[in-house]
């Protein structure tokens, strides 16, 4: 069992986005907690399959965010199952869990299932457009939707997504707030030092996902202005 | 704080129906574990405030389920709010959760609060038109339902709802194994001692409703079926 309350820094990868293998070193030997798998588009059992082995020769832990029925990969330390708290979409909200459980339930391993509130506040990002995200308006009604994540659902994460777009910190605070005694991720945007010392001070854990693919070397700086 | 995992039988009382003082007086007396004060249609603050006092004279404990912000009404000993695991509609998930929180946080007692993964079983029920419910297709499917709504979402209770219509055990059996820890209610069609008797075999407490108003001799049996 993974001890996700104890990190402070993840790194999110993309199987469907290519990484070189000194790059993909660089990364899980940079002192960052863990790192993430997943994404909103292209992810195959496949391509989720070959990134999770080159991830496995390094000591970091390895965690999947299940997005797709298709692409679970047995082999991760952890499984993050997403609820899209402010989905628009039946569809999205407790449907894909359902079918997953009703054929896969018997082999699952509860002790390595972890549910996520997810909150999707970017309205322009991919995941948005795919769940119908419904748009958070404003810090009180951001800590609306972590409280119904953490305290009407007892969802031991919450975390909240601006896919590519710097968040508000105004909103992250509130979701702090309002998740209580649930883990509270920020993800999205970071790409400096700054940014990640920001958003580390006000969320229990950040992931620095998308720089990763286009400045690695400022992707790295971030592990070192959260854990300084 | 009430303790509903020892409950075995509850009756469930609609503020938008009338019963006499005698009836109540019965109902209360009668050994019954708890009082839960819910409906779908036409459940106004007055007509619970009314119920509520009335209930109030004898030492049973008193629930409201809430279904609508408006008839939110203190003094009862605990607070049931329904997440509809299998609405097919997104507006009845976790829409009226946020706009209750963003409106009323500030005043809530969470340890009053409980909430529980509802399960509209009976198509053919108001909650189930309200919510444009998914069917609940068998055993299997009725299992990953509660077992998202217990293990995934980490709801203290599994509510399975056949609004008036008498269940499938195969589906109350199902709901049970699925619901882990979670303590089952089961509520629908129990019209006789015999009906209560094999419902309670199954879930942890039973809920007897519509019966109350119809024929309260029956209903009264039911008390005694379940606890001797």
């Amino acid at each position: 069992m993974i001890d996700y309350r104890s990190w402070r820094h993840t790194f999110k990868l993309d199987p469907d986005k290519t990484i070189g293998d000194d790059e993909l070193e660089a990364l899980c030997e940079s002192g960052t907690d863990a790192i993430i798998v997943g994404g909103t588009y292209g992810v195959t059992y496949d391509n989720t399959l070959e990134l999770m082995s080159r991830i496995r020769r390094y000591a970091v832990p390895a965690v999947l965010e299940i997005s797709s029925l298709d692409a679970v990969v047995p082999g991760f330390d952890s499984y993050f199952i997403p609820l899209v708290i402010n989905a628009g979409d039946a569809d999205w909200l407790f449907a894909p869990h359902v079918s997953g459980l009703k054929a896969f339930g018997q082999y699952i391993h509860w002790d390595e299932i972890i549910a996520e509130g997810y909150l999707v506040a970017n309205p322009d990002s991919g995941v948005a457009r795919l769940t119908k995200a419904r748009p958070i308006e404003g810090a009180a009604e951001a800590k609306a939707y972590a409280q119904t994540a953490a305290k009407i659902c007892r969802l031991p994460i919450v975390y909240l997504e601006y896919s590519g777009a710097y968040g508000d910190p105004a909103v992250v605070r509130a979701c702090k707030s309002g998740a209580g005694e649930a883990h509270l991720f920020y993800g999205g945007g970071i790409r400096t030092a700054e940014q990640a010392a920001e958003m580390a001070a006000l969320a229990d854990t950040i992931v620095v996902g998308n720089v990763i693919y286009e400045d690695l070397q400022a992707a790295l700086s971030t592990v070192r202005a959260v854990k300084r």
